[in-house]
């Protein structure tokens, strides 16, 4: 048993544990395969490499997307050893679009710590998540498997396609709902779609699980996403792990603030339509205007109705599994897409 | 014949053309074919991406490593059209190393005109890098070769290796041969020997070839990344199409330096010490510094050093070619080893 001691730990009180603890304890034995290939392949005679990709990866993470890859595959009867590469390319690619995503975005706070790049600087972050990402290309090769290489090859130009998306609609107060649904998909659902679908093609399966697991992940990932940028409103540094407040003061365009936008417009309320633009498309903002913010986005009903349609592709990850035969791993799976919304409570 | 109007204006004078000129005219069908991959794949409805890209790769440059490519595709009498997906591919790596290297190293210059960084900004630069480096494994996923995969997936994470040790030795005034052989093995040459190899594993050629056309791509990278240093020192903005003394005042340390270094501690010469402490470690830099720099480089010999070491590689270059019958492709990339050292002229 090479489980990590807070892991052990766990499978003692499995009974009273979030649906991501019993799944990472289920997946104990994958996920201490996972992590000592984490480690090995971040490896490099460069030491700033192993420095820096450790102060993020060694940080923990919720390894949220690498589970996915490793439950899928017990899922779908997998034996063999293939899912652990693919597991560890997944968090890779994450990896390296987070080291990424923190030189874009600029953020203070990352897995409750200092992001790489306040630390080693920008150069360092950018071309570390270069070899994380080429690092995760060398994993898949090594599985033999051409069609997992195409849908993680597919996922990261995606992601990237996502994050440019992103940052092309940044400080645009007119961004739509099917605009932002679109960024999502792309920066985010993608990669937990392409973790998911993995899966399947390695094992074998027939079409009917591969397109069931691509779903699941994709809603998973919708689910995900929506109740991150709701936390990013309400929810608590501590427990996120990261800064809150921080996509507004990018002046970043999320379902919230378009929700809230849209009722400023509907009931042509100029004080909060001045409001939005100065804060998101001036970028002009002072102390108090997140508090602000977030007592117009209540008011608007915006939080509630973001938690709702995670809920809404919540429910469709869950319904997604229902293609394959009850077990353990769908049951844990299903308590998952649960979990990814419950975890503002 | 879709070759470009300024390749068809060669060919009417190709007995009089530069090496890299000839292979051009040679390799014009495959050259247009992969410039018209080139422009496919970098298409996006994501409008920045494209806009972007087009800016780079439409700039133009040499075109150097995928023509590497299809010449050796050539050579090796390959028929299919592998070649041009996996030269798309490698235009593509290099292209993303670019626009990721323009953020590093804050260049004021790229293919003789602004680099994109400076007009769409940084974060631009970094996605749009993310997303042309994803979209070369989909180019590479479709030529179904595992081979060329992991080939060029390793030279990518060794690149970013490459890269890192640059950074992390930048302002290191004691910085040594071998590291900096080791840097410009890695960031440079990497890529030329990969771009070489992938053509004879499609072609599939006994491991003597594939060897022999690895070893040549390898040796005439190194050629090319040390004339490339010399010419920072010496040569001139408009034949460069970049900035001269770039390297000079991000204290980057390369062979021409180190040798000079390597002299003034030789000669105990402590004006010259204390100089290169000043404008490397200390990164105190005058106007008048880089005109010192050369002239202490001139004297040390170090200018000439570094092509003298670049003519020993690309003869070696040359010598790789030996294990092929004499043919036309042979004799124009033994010609193209010369001019990678020749264009200083």
């Amino acid at each position: 048993m090479n489980a990590p001691a807070h892991i052990k730990q766990d499978s003692t009180t499995s009974a009273g544990a979030t649906p991501a603890e019993r799944l990472l304890v289920m997946a104990s034995d994958d996920m201490a395969a996972v992590d000592a290939l984490i480690l090995e392949r971040m490896d490099s005679p460069v030491g700033m490499i192993p420095n820096l990709a450790q102060h993020l990866v060694g940080a923990g993470g919720k390894r949220l997307r690498p589970l996915l890859t490793v439950a899928t595959a017990q899922l779908c009867g997998y034996r063999g050893t293939s899912h652990h590469k693919l597991a560890a390319a997944v968090e890779f690619i994450h990896s390296a679009t987070l080291l990424h995503d923190d030189v874009v975005d600029e953020s203070e706070l990352r897995r409750g710590q200092k992001p790489a790049n306040l630390i080693w600087g920008n150069s360092a972050s950018i071309l570390v998540g270069d070899f994380l990402f080429a690092r995760a290309f060398n994993l898949m090769v090594e599985t033999g498997s051409m069609d997992a290489l195409g849908i993680l090859s597919n996922a990261s130009s995606v992601i990237a396609e996502g994050e440019v998306q992103q940052l092309a609609a940044l400080r645009d107060v007119n961004m739509t709902e099917t605009a932002y649904m679109e960024v999502i998909s792309a920066k985010t659902a993608a990669l937990f779609a392409a973790a998911s679908e993995v899966s399947p093609v390695i094992a074998g399966c027939a079409d009917k699980e591969r397109h069931a697991l691509r779903d699941y992940g994709l809603k998973l990932g919708l689910a995900f996403q929506l109740v991150d940028d709701a936390l990013d409103y309400g929810g608590f540094e501590s427990a996120l792990g990261k800064s809150i407040g921080d996509d507004f003061r990018e002046g970043k365009m999320t379902l919230p603030v378009i929700r809230a936008v849209a009722a400023a417009n509907a009931s042509e309320n100029t004080v909060e339509i001045d409001f939005w633009h100065r804060v998101i498309v001036d970028h002009k903002q002072t102390d108090v205007d997140f508090e602000t913010a977030v007592s117009m986005l209540r008011k608007a009903g915006a939080l509630d109705a973001t938690m709702d349609m995670a809920r809404k592709f919540s429910a469709e990850a869950r319904d997604a599994l229902s293609v394959f035969p009850k077990s353990q791993w769908r049951e844990t799976l299903e308590d998952l897409a649960d979990f990814v919304v419950d975890r503002i409570n």
